[in-house]
């Protein structure tokens, strides 16, 4: 998530201070209700905070129907190997007491029998007058080592009306160039990089080149790292709209159809191999944790929420 | 060599009958003669063949001039750990008929003792009247198993007066991913990414993506892949000198200085990590002359020169 959230945010922005908790009050019902109580209380919280991520509260109608209809589409036709999100409320929802910056993170694992490891969704809003407004959504899928077949991500970096980091790519789980293979299969049979091509013909969209070395690393060749630059907010609408939005549901299906699924072919079947691919994850989900929330969500949410939220996500990476 | 070379060329260029061969007659002298006779002229011809490709005849004189102090630098650091160019002569330096393509190969393998498997520099010229005159100028070192360090490239490819990519990088030999420690050592570091970021601030100079997916997989995240634009020729001279031409010897440097060693901790240890090596420099070493070479030179200098000629690189190479 957000993994390249650190290249965008000024380094300058003050230092914020953490977020109250909302944790609920102790109840006084019989134990026996109290479970039933609780559980209805949490099935209702769950929908609640479901419902407030897929709300995208702070971005422009078109880019919060992209990302509901990603999401959706992801949730939709994965949704017998999917668990409900089960991130702890005050790690799906927060912000800090002033307001500036708020956040909301939506993580379902898959069952143990498929091959999807977790979908990650969120959003993350941080205002500094007369600074930056800053607005990213974004949802990733991880597949787990049953299969070698690249993730999914899409990410949408705003910082001024009129300017937007869009990142679409299948990240790559196996080195490329000891795997010729491997990038003939998923990157030039499925023709990936034509998206990037067709976007880059817009005259107000360029190439993105991330300051991170890791971040340049970690995305495939055929990514779609681009900075669309417009003069007027209409414009940019226009772009999501007819040329993001497809170019995003594209290489979703693409994924979907080829990387999603269950095929013996796909699966790691060497011992070691499957050992390398579980390493390359980790280091993976390590570094962008690093590199990304470590340095800047306690900026943004203080010390004390992005313990909280960050030792979540580990968690739910499986890198704690 | 001349990884990029397909990327360049048209694929429109008319087919070009191959080179006639300039192999010597049968001497008539006596056996211990016509050996020292033979070493004498085998000595003679190498000068003859090492001055050939150092002219490097079809480029200005700034171009030669940067092409000529690398090659200078890396033979005279690395002398006692160089074998003499054993290519033979017709791989060396050959063109076709009508003189329209035309190619010097220069390579120099390693002492067993060194960490250099080889040094391969190299000058392509091709001109179709009234559609393409193609330079490719490069120079390339390969580190073998003992080292893990990163390799070093250097190419300029132009195809007008006022048009040039460059190529400059240390190619990684490890999974970036996997191996942040590496990233950090090699590039992090060493801040190599600084020329690329000094060279694009000048107005004339764009980032350069190459077609090919494997070839944006070869090169590192901090690779300097740039396309250099100019109105007038003069610029691109002033530009090569004193831009390109500081970046690249400092690229060198630094390859010199960190990669290029014998040192303990740079050494492969484990044999699954030296095997793992191998395969990785032995794909990439496969693909660039499958992507590259066994494309283009057929077209260029006809099927019998080329076959001829990557047969020798192959060999060179260690992926006969």
């Amino acid at each position: 998530m957000a993994m390249i959230f650190c290249n965008t945010l000024y380094s300058s922005s003050p230092s914020l201070s953490p977020l109250t908790s909302f944790r609920t009050k102790p109840s006084r019902f019989s134990k026996k209700l109290r479970a039933r109580v609780q559980f209805r209380s949490m099935e209702d919280h769950d929908d609640h905070l479901r419902l407030k991520f897929m709300e995208f509260p702070y971005v422009t109608a078109t880019r919060k129907q992209l990302m509901v209809d990603l999401m959706s589409t992801l949730e939709d036709r994965l949704q017998s190997q999917l668990l409900p999100c089960n991130l702890p409320p005050e790690a799906r929802s927060f912000k800090n007491p002033n307001g500036s910056a708020e956040a909301s993170i939506h993580i379902r694992s898959g069952q143990k029998s498929s091959p999807i490891d977790f979908v990650i969704g969120s959003w993350i809003h941080c205002t500094i007058p007369n600074v930056v407004s800053l607005n990213i959504t974004s949802i990733s899928a991880f597949l787990n080592s049953s299969t070698k077949a690249p993730n999914f991500v899409v990410e949408l970096i705003q910082s001024s009306p009129t300017s937007l980091v869009l990142i679409l790519d299948l990240p790559h789980r196996k080195d490329l160039v000891l795997n010729p293979d491997y990038l003939k299969e998923y990157y030039q049979d499925t023709n990936l990089d034509s998206h990037r091509q067709s976007l880059l013909k817009l005259p107000e969209i360029n190439p993105y080149v991330s300051p991170s070395l890791f971040v340049r690393s970690a995305f495939s060749p055929a990514a779609s790292m681009l900075k669309i630059d417009v003069e007027e907010e209409g414009t940019l609408e226009e772009i999501l709209r007819d040329h993001v939005s497809p170019a995003a549901k594209e290489v979703l299906g693409v994924w979907l159809e080829r990387c999603a699924v269950e095929e013996e072919e796909k699966r790691v079947m060497g011992v070691e191999e499957k050992l390398e691919l579980e390493r390359r994850d980790k280091s993976f989900r390590k570094k962008s944790i690093e590199e990304d929330l470590d340095l800047q969500f306690p900026r943004l949410f203080g010390e004390e929420v992005s313990s909280r939220v960050i030792h979540a996500i580990k968690e739910a990476f499986g890198v704690l």
